[in-house]
């Protein structure tokens, strides 16, 4: 029986494994490349602190985030590594950039503007990162805000474009004719700035093609052990692992039904494991009756409804079946973070980001 | 333009309407029946503290967390009004139950004997709460389980059974069969305890049938507004808002696609707005391309994947146009917490307790 303490259940992350990625990268792009670190969303739910200090520990020089609250908290453990915002210049939040020396990616002219009068109020050039959307169509200057831009970049005096920077929409998808058409463009583009550095190739992206490493790539997903090249076997190693506990092993019988409203029904009586693990510790609900979690390498089905903090698996297929208090493994050797997201029917990205603090939080 | 100060989303709880929700189930029940309150997943994602401070202040007797880690976030702020475990009697946290004076709910012979052998440690009974199960088969004792244990109640010396209790597996369907029989079963088993509070019924329950009321209720999900007739109009408050903000607006021409995978194509020229908010806060991803978020109370469609930070919503048809930095409503007056969950594909409970902490969170 795996002692759990006073928890009930064990979210252990592998820091070791996630050097060991991080150098994965490097050796992938060369020396004369930077990785930068994505640690947006709380370092994609595995924990912004731990995962920035392993990667200063390897000379990441550079980190990027979603939210300026996010750099905030960057800033309060992190004096010194440049950070910058992804979500952009948020407004009324200007100050608090200047203040804790943390750099908004500028995604539109607005961003733009407001950045340089800063500037010039400052009476100093300001670092600027520039993003210029090839595609996505989420944030990044439009193909005729980038064109107004370098049209009038002399007016732009408080702005010393340091970075410019694009988004793969689908690099994941090994073929997918989006990928070097995003990347033609993000090229045309970054002819007006030959002093500053590109940076365009996310997770997957950086192993697509070497021409779309520039100068930084920033990778995210896979620095946390997600497979970026879904097409092979995952290049990078496993980051993290959760245990929980079994709280109780009931014989069912024949004819029963099991959780809410009742969805599983037995066929024939049965045996059953209640574990401490539901949607409100991230396993998200979409897993009902689909998902497997693991007893000693053995998968156990997931039966009926996924409740807020409770699953019920099967266990009858068990010799010797497992006792209250043993543990049941949801991520971890057996089942990779790609692997549970397959089976709830969506990405590795929402299983990690949906990790909640309800478990014990190991760092190894 | 609604001022962010430097955050990208705020998620408003009005502990008012909690406390009317909680007066509306006294009234419901009347004065001879304890409402207790289900506090368990941080207050179903709501936030622990001022939820059980507000409850407290109604006079609110009793209180049920899922796990002793829970319950011992509870006593850092509360240690007088008694707490319980459903989770139960965690294997390796015994000692932190009486430390803390915590109960656990008792849901197995095992938890029985192992919370009987602390009793007669320690030379004194012990208050004891009895979890029988009438169908739900997660956790409580089984039939065996509870004959076995009323038959031999004289050997259980430590145990004083203050309460009883049993939950509902289908009470949110208005007619299902399968709450009257459990209400059947759970009466049966209440006889061999004349002297405990029994207890039934959920936030749905309460709502079905007097007699299911018995001496406790132990409402969760619409303490925090959610509708526990889903049959009928939402006779709770809206307690929880949730706005972000816009990040950028775009104007995308036929032909384009839009977020990852480009699976939303633009078959004419269109007009987007990128808003701050995506599945690390909580949105779960499977509203892409389904969900609907709101400006000024106009629907505004969600095109395309929710990523991890960012969601685009179709703004064309809106005059006039939002502005970078308007406030789009998540939840609100214009969507329920049931609203969005049924959008995506799942329940408010899900809903709720994926808000994540990326907000900032103003109690009113």
């Amino acid at each position: 029986m795996r002692d759990f303490g006073p928890h009930s259940g064990v979210l252990s992350i592998d820091l070791g494994a996630l050097s060991q990625n991080y150098n994965i990268f490097k050796k992938r792009v060369g020396s004369h490349v930077e990785v930068a670190g994505v640690v947006k969303a709380n370092a994609y739910g595995v924990g912004l602190q731990p995962v920035v200090e392993t990667l200063v520990q390897e000379q990441c020089p550079q980190f990027f985030v979603a939210t300026l609250d996010e750099a905030i908290a960057f800033r309060s453990f992190n004096q010194n590594t440049p950070v910058a915002v992804l979500g952009g210049l948020f407004i009324g939040g200007e100050k608090e950039y200047l203040k804790h020396n943390i750099l908004p990616v500028l995604n539109t002219s607005d961003d733009i503007d407001r950045w340089n009068a800063l500037a010039v109020e400052r009476g100093k050039q300001l670092p600027s990162i520039i993003h210029y959307d090839t595609g996505m169509n989420r944030l990044g200057l439009s193909a005729d805000e980038a064109t107004q831009f370098c049209q009038r970049l002399n007016d732009y005096q408080g702005i010393d474009t340091q970075i410019i920077m694009s988004h793969f929409a689908c690099a994941d998808d090994k073929n997918h004719l989006m990928t070097p058409e995003q990347a033609t463009r993000f090229s045309e583009f970054a002819k007006y700035f030959p002093n500053a550095k590109k940076s365009l190739a996310n997770s997957s992206g950086l192993f697509r093609d070497d021409a779309y490493h520039h100068d930084m790539v920033r990778p995210g997903y896979a620095l946390y052990g997600g497979n970026p090249t879904p097409e092979t076997q995952n290049p990078m190693n496993n980051v993290v692992s959760l245990d929980t506990r079994i709280l109780q092993i009931r014989h069912t019988k024949k004819g029963e039904t099991i959780g809410y409203s009742a969805t599983h029904d037995f066929d024939k009586n049965s045996i059953t494991a209640t574990v401490a693990l539901g949607y409100a510790d991230g396993f998200i609900r979409a897993g009902s009756s689909k998902a497997t979690l693991y007893y000693k390498g053995q998968p156990c089905p997931v039966f009926g409804r996924v409740s807020m903090d409770l699953i019920t698996i099967g266990i009858e297929h068990l010799n010797p079946l497992p006792q209250v208090g043993d543990a049941i493994e949801v991520l971890g050797e057996n089942q990779s973070v790609d692997d549970l997201a397959d089976a709830c029917g969506t990405i590795g990205y929402e299983i990690l980001t949906s990790l909640t603090e309800r478990y014990k939080r190991v760092f190894i």
